[in-house]
């Protein structure tokens, strides 16, 4: 396109929303220019001035207006500005685009080994990548219990190998945002954010969770300015300075041990007296507070973060009872609360599973959130209460949530959707040889 | 040893039983010749002829005794006569030789998965071979569907890959077998089959199942003399012969499609119209059968096979009847018998789950033998009906039998005893705690 607008990014090594955010150019056929920021002082300096003060990769821009950060550039995208900016006009409205067989919701490793398993069953699956495309794994650098690989493999690398498995037995990745599923009537109707509209004879969640946050003073406007989600991505940013972890799971443990590359300390504040955390990451944990690196507050949570955009976290409010979870004993004479300096906060508390657009359909729901679904043929688990949906992945499982859980979770649910499809298409062909049959008579 | 018998192995390429057979020696610290007969006519022709015939690899002898194929071999081992004609002495008998806080029976897919995250979960857990190190997919040359390797990659190589990431996290990988398992007080009592005896406080079953045979006349005697069970291990000595592959699911059309490239022609005998294989598998075989190579004979079932062992199998006789199951409608004058000129036959007519030494167990299981598990959170299935023991793989899982969805299985296995352990742990200390408070009163 000549009349392309110039897109400036801003990245920085190790960063997977910055390919996230060029994936998202790349997918549109737009060109950008990229400016790496990591070991470049001036052009970080740079970035954060043009960013109003934000310190975090990516930093897009469109014609030197600023757009922000990968949550800013999906969330255009979502509701078809983006497309507006770029000048990429699409056939788009409320018709139907096209009919599959077969639509997955989700590119992590759940959607992607549904992709294999249904690309290899001929139902040359549809799938929809989502707002985190690749899902949770792409922001984990070392993945060393995924069976299989003895020298450990790094998240996005092990994420694109799938796809390009998914890929080569027929299945069709697309960058899009499912808006609703309707499915009062077969086939489904699957609504996109951007107003195309898809039917399908089955559909598979694997749409994943997502990082949870407190709702603490400070987090909206803090988040981005030194409070993050992500340590891989955004740990190097706040070289040097102290940082608090919150969490104690398997995430919190990682993250930390991760930061401990870049922080003078990093502190773990964690509402309870034992962590949930393996073994392994609590042991990997322990020798870092044994050199020093990291120090453990148990007993503990965060309450208030305090800063600003322009000079990111000053410090935290934490609150500590020796019995545990402090917020729950603010009354308690032996809750004792106190301010503490820290550069950054990194959350690592846990996630939500991604379910909005499935409000409408008969698919049950936990408490929380999760699907709820029932046991298939020798353990399986991915029927939802809707015929013809399925789930996999960490939007089911709330429980194990490891990489090779959800992509065996991905392969039954592929295989059970496959059943599904069969049974529906010899259905078909029964009532289509019956009809002629029933006019002879 | 300087007394140590010689130990000669005929073996073939793309063997995997021959594999095994060189592991056994060498955990054994026994040296052995080894005669590759692929490609060297002479030395085929010299191993049937000191093997009786028999003409598959491997083929055993020890100071010039015929021990005989890896079956004979194995069970030899397991017996311990095996050692005695090495002069391999070992401490054993009816004595307790160590307790594990983990056993794992098994070192396939879901076995070697469940090591490594009992592993990484600091539980050491000692993990058994049984008579089938490496699982079914060691029998597998290439493995297309497991994610993460868009290329492909071998089953014996998937396996190792493995077996050195559960070493790395401090897995033991033991030679032997298990006799029973005795659950009648706590620790359990693992018996081996050398009369080894370890306590365990918690047993992960990952062992497997055993490919079936159908019970006709001539299937004992010609059982590696012509008809076997693993088209990988043995296609290749009957280049040039018509072969019979018996079975309609994915195992049959991928033995099948193998088989073409040593066969005349490959046949097919299914008892059904549609074959069960998924759609990957069922095109591979129409491609072949568009080219010639291979026909399927449907509704079609084995009752015979003829032959010798110095001669192999010679013709078989096959029933048919073209609604299905012929040999349920024997008496139906629509059921032709005939005869059938075939060089080799193949079984690909599914598994039996290897549970015999959980039969004085209170774990129970469905009519065909599969470990009954329940659900623990989040879609779990690994807890059996016995506190402490566990079920992963294809010893519990009759449906999906992928190497994913064992993997997965494997891991929540690993992470279902770990929680278990950690529980006992807890209510041990806390009992030693509680005693000494109580004497004090």
């Amino acid at each position: 396109m000549s009349d392309q607008p110039r897109v400036e990014i801003y990245t920085k090594a190790d960063c997977p929303s910055c390919e996230k955010a060029k994936d998202l150019f790349d997918s549109k056929g737009i060109e950008y220019e990229t400016y790496n920021v990591t070991d470049d002082e001036g052009r970080f300096e740079e970035m954060v001035e043009r960013a109003d003060g934000r310190q975090t990769a990516p930093e897009v821009f469109i014609d030197d207006e600023l757009i922000g950060g990968w949550d800013d550039t999906a969330a255009l995208n979502e509701t078809g500005e983006l497309d507006e900016k770029l000048g990429v006009t699409e056939e788009s409205g409320d018709e139907i685009v096209e009919h599959r067989k077969l639509i997955i919701a989700g590119t992590g490793i759940a959607g992607l080994t549904a992709a294999i398993y249904a690309g290899r069953s001929n139902n040359e699956p549809l799938v929809i990548e989502g707002d985190e495309p690749g899902g949770q794994l792409t922001l984990t650098t070392d993945v060393a219990n995924y069976p299989g690989f003895p020298d450990g493999i790094g998240g996005p690398e092990l994420v694109n190998n799938m796809k390009e498995q998914a890929t080569q037995f027929g299945a069709e990745l697309q960058n899009g945002i499912i808006e609703s599923v309707d499915d009062s009537s077969r086939p489904f109707r699957v609504e996109m954010k951007n107003g195309d509209v898809y039917t399908a004879d089955a559909v598979i969640a694997a749409s994943g969770a997502s990082a949870r946050t407190l709702g603490i003073p400070g987090e909206d406007e803090l988040m981005g300015y030194g409070l993050s989600t992500c340590a891989t991505c955004d740990g190097a940013f706040f070289r040097g300075e102290d940082m608090l972890v919150v969490g104690g799971g398997d995430a919190a443990m990682e993250e930390a041990t991760f930061l401990t590359k870049f922080a003078d300390t990093v502190y773990i504040a964690h509402r309870r007296e034992e962590f949930r955390a393996e073994d392994y990451w609590v042991d990997r944990v322990q020798e870092k507070v044994d050199e020093g690196e990291i120090e453990i507050m148990k007993n503990t949570e965060l309450i208030e973060i305090y800063g600003s955009q322009e000079e990111g976290v000053d410090h935290v409010t934490l609150v500590e009872n020796e019995q545990g979870h402090p917020t729950d004993r603010l009354e308690d004479p032996e809750t004792e609360e106190f301010d503490f300096d820290v550069g950054a906060v990194f959350f690592a508390i846990g996630h939500t599973p991604n379910t909005d657009y499935l409000a409408d359909t008969g698919v049950e729901t936990d408490a929380d959130g999760y699907l709820k679904t029932k046991g298939g043929d020798g353990g399986g688990q991915t029927e939802t209460d809707v015929p013809g949906m399925f789930g996999a992945g960490d939007v089911v499982d709330y429980h194990y949530q490891q990489a090779v859980t959800a992509a065996g979770m991905g392969s039954k649910a592929a295989l059970d959707a496959d059943e599904y499809l069969e049974d529906l298409e010899r259905a078909e062909s029964t009532a289509e040889e019956a009809e002629p049959a029933a006019a002879d008579d």
